[in-house]
């Protein structure tokens, strides 16, 4: 953006003003940290970012941070101050205990546990350990080790995971978010800052966001809705557009904010069976609590119910038989009882862990084009022509042809929702698209 | 983006003016509307949206849009006034009556009918219910029911699709574009505005124009689009960069801003085959218009020959041989007529419905990303991977080998741009292939 | 962006001084060029955007650029005057000759090579002419062809890849970057500039670049980064983020700014097997000094330490095997050695081109989603339940099932980074993480 030579000369006159109010920010910085700024004037980006923090202006510098214990396990001598290169949340939580306390609560927290799951044994035994390090832990957090040396292994570090295990036994790392060192609300607020792992195939609320009203609106009205103010309050500090902040974190007139980022989640919709939260009614409240300030009760009512619509089709559908099925073929032994060595285990496991997520995510954030075409039109064709064709080849080469037969007629004859697959279309709709196209597009379709 | 003290004092001193105005503008508001806000205060985000809209200058308010007569389907009794939930664009045209001309007489007003295509019977069949009314409605739009107790059926409503049918006939929702209740030209003009439905595997607009030098020059130069302006002339009020908005809608020196979407569109891309629209010269012309804004005649007439080039290598070599080839096995009975129950069927639906869609778009917005690697390297993988291999193992199984060998001797053979696939690639440039990967990798690449 | 009435009246003000500016811009502009204008304000996005350039400023117009030699494969007459449609890298290098010359010795100024390769044979074969026309080429670049009356064959132009062959020999097209006729270093700095070619399946740095910190920090503090500036010095211009440009070609304190785009990379991460570049430890040092000037070295080494590990992981398990593999079935007659004639050539093209180009990308630019689930995750997924199934399935039909335990034994058993693909995952790991399930969703995960 160009500025022009006016803003420049009031820029001058406003420097006066502002050399005080320097000086007094300078004044609180302490002697340790001068020191360390003495040397670490050759890293202008770190030095700069930490000048235009709110740190800088609370007289919090490199040493009130990085400042460390003896005992520490990644303590170390650095030109005769102990230090360690990770602050963590254990360390933040000196000035925001409240954040901190929140944020131990919640799901991030625990994301290293993922690691245990699944997803963490796709990672280690079909991709590899080095994958693992640049990919799953980036997001999820590793378990850093300290050297005998006193460096970090750098399997484990750089890492700022959300649910990074920290060498004080603390859980996440505050810039995931907050980054470092600036460690501005703003930036902390910006959907990008979510999207940095919560994207892709298994969970693209970053491209629902941005497909929803929600997301056009940012984009519109983004310098609108003062971000960088210390108080956010949905519906008295902006009332333009929700970022993910918004919605799952941050406060409105009748709840405050929380780090805590399920507070006000009433579905699991990463499952490979969606089903409701703890106290999900609480949680339930709090989010229309947020809704409430842009929308009406009738529209918020409404909203859900097409959501819980969708979670149920979801699941009764798709995600209730096929795991059904699965298990019958596992228990009937046709496909072994151990993890990806089948197709069917894959499919399966895209089903849900991929497609599943995305159809439920897109009705959860209301984004059509990932409810329907990256969703629900995605699961569908993984039910019907992958998984039932691979569940057929397999019971014939296990010589159980008739157990196929068995799977159709519990699963799939006679219920309604899968009537099509067995006796086809209706005839007669189908003639009158055929017309229908033949009137839009002005040539047959077959 | 920090506001500096200056600011905010030039703010203050304003005031005084903008007081005033303020005080004129609140003249304006309708003692009915008065007595909604009294109320609706509650809804701080809505009341907000409106106090910085055009209409909240215009007199505009609550009632002046949700007012009813108690003969509409959807009236209802709310505290004494007779009021509807929904604005449609009936209502709007009140006051906006040639933009509602013109939306009604293009395709976003016959959007609801998609969902009497295959897309429809697709989400209701193969899909279900409950993810029509997340998926494809939220952006073609439902046929809005009103209850018995005249609240909005949840199942299509809330809706703003584009070709919403509304309870009293007319079709459409402004606010699918305005959003309510800001009703902002700058943000209706927008990219991410389209981007709530033109995107995905199957219309990838948004993507397309995002990759395309207009979309990276809007990035750079959005702040000197004048968007907020009234008039919005391309080359008389804005320079740098087009969005959607530009090129299929708002004016030139030359013609007006239209809301027929279509009206400048001269090719169909959409369908199976693509074909000229309707008076497809003049539609042309249009566009032609608006490019000149910005380009020579050259370079125009030079895109569209490359544009037509594109169309024609769809048609001609994937989705006319394509389409006979599955016109031929439903005749000779070798797959059913009967719509997905093959996987022929599904094959050659998203060759023509998503990967050609991505090859056309791409080509017709200048994405070369789109137009190849998700377009004609899609298609083409389709043709020759899937769609013949399917195409034999179905006439295997149906008995009648000769069948396909007629289809190759038919479609493949003897036509030059088919030679490679029969007697595979020129081994000299195969061979100069391997040698420019071995300088350029310094690695042998069979 | 609304502008309030203050800005208006400053920038009344500021009018008078800003006139008088004016009338000096305007006194450099030439003779010839003032002729062009007279016409050609009927392009009033041209005129404008030149208006607004730097070039304007320093006299450089339509002419000055335009003008040809009578001896020029592509001179005209163009009402008396003799011109080019095309301004070329060597007309660019007559007042820009530093930049000209790094660009001849880059990738970039050869990219219309990559047409040899097997991108190129698929194009224009399996694609097609018209499609490499609106696809490979607006990146790639075309060798413009001169028509015998003069203009420019449409086939060929208009085009802007970075590597195109211009009638005068010269390659490349500075516009590619510097958009016409703004020639905007800010816009040339923008990440989406690189990302009108630099994104997609096979090769999505614009992706990788958004979903990372680098990304993520551009979008909060974009306004912050003095990208309009001539001089652009990381760590002293700006702090807060980096582009594209800042890491691959911009200056730091102790290195100068570069249009030669490899200058800085340490691997070559688009090969079917990665290897280092030439020099490449000099090329390290440059970008590690970029790195620098916001990070400590501890993580830079970190950084890298890992890169290496994810590269080697992708080369050794799965790049060099796939590679031998195909090798192997090529020399024993069971694939032919012809390209995409088998379904095994498609495979570990993808694996190589598409699949483990993203692994390493995400990787290199800190992508963890891509690194892993658009990368790795999809590496390993062809490579074992598409790769080897299909081995195994050419080796049947070829009558020589024993060549396939051959290559199994050879490349499979035995290496334990494939261990549990014959033995099947550790028992005991499987049965935790169904504890985990168990625990997490509240439901049993088979």
């Amino acid at each position: 953006m160009k500025r022009n030579g006016l803003t420049l000369i009031l820029v001058g006159l406003l420097s006066l003003g502002l050399a005080s109010l320097a000086v007094a920010g300078e004044k609180r910085i302490s002697k340790q940290t001068k020191e360390c700024l003495s040397c670490h004037a050759a890293m202008p980006g770190v030095v700069s970012q930490w000048e235009h923090s709110a740190h800088w202006d609370a007289g919090v510098g490199c040493y009130e941070c990085h400042q460390a214990q003896k005992s520490d396990a990644d303590a170390m001598d650095h030109y005769g101050f102990t230090v360690a290169v990770i602050v963590s949340p254990k360390d933040c939580s000196q000035c925001h205990p409240q954040e901190a306390r929140e944020q131990m609560a919640s799901h991030h927290a625990e994301a290293g546990n993922i690691l245990n799951s699944q997803d963490g044994l796709l990672g280690q035994t079909v991709g590899g350990a080095p994958a693992v390090v640049v990919g799953c832990r980036q997001c999820h957090g590793s378990i850093v080790k300290v050297n005998e040396d006193g460096t970090l292994d750098t399997n484990t570090w750089p890492n700022t995971g959300v649910g990074r295990v920290n060498p004080d036994g603390s859980k996440g790392s505050c810039s995931a978010c907050h980054t470092r060192h600036r460690f501005s609300k703003e930036q902390a607020r910006q959907p990008e800052t979510c999207g940095k792992c919560h994207l892709g195939p298994d969970h693209p609320q970053k491209e629902v966001y941005e497909e929803s009203k929600h997301g056009i609106l940012y984009r519109a009205f983004k310098d609108d809705l003062n971000m960088d103010q210390p108080k956010w309050v949905a519906g008295e500090d902006y009332y333009d557009a929700p970022t993910c902040a918004t919605c799952h974190m941050s406060a409105t007139p009748d709840q405050p904010v929380t780090h805590d980022v399920g507070d006000r989640l009433s579905w699991n919709l990463r499952a490979p069976v969606s089903m409701r939260t703890e106290n999900h009614e609480q949680k339930l409240a709090k989010m229309k609590d947020v809704c409430s300030a842009c929308h009406g009760s009738p529209f918020v009512e409404g909203f859900y119910q097409q959501l819980d619509g969708a979670v149920g089709l979801y699941n009764d559908k798709f995600a209730v038989p096929a795991k059904d099925i699965r298990d019958l073929l596992i228990k009937e032994g046709v496909i072994s009882k151990a993890n990806f060595d089948d197709q069917i285990d894959w499919t399966y496991w895209e089903l849900w862990h991929h497609e599943g997520r995305r159809a439920r995510h897109g009705a959860a954030m209301s984004g059509p084009d990932y409810a329907w075409w990256h969703g629900f039109y995605d699961v569908a064709k993984a039910f019907y022509n992958h998984l039932l064709p691979e569940v057929k080849e397999a019971c014939e080469k296990a010589g159980k042809p008739e157990l196929y037969e068995r799977i159709v007629q519990t699963y799939i004859e006679g219920r309604p929702e899968h009537e099509w697959y067995v006796k086809g279309f209706d005839p007669k709709r189908v003639q009158e698209i055929k017309q229908y196209y033949q009137q839009r597009y002005h040539q047959q379709v077959q």
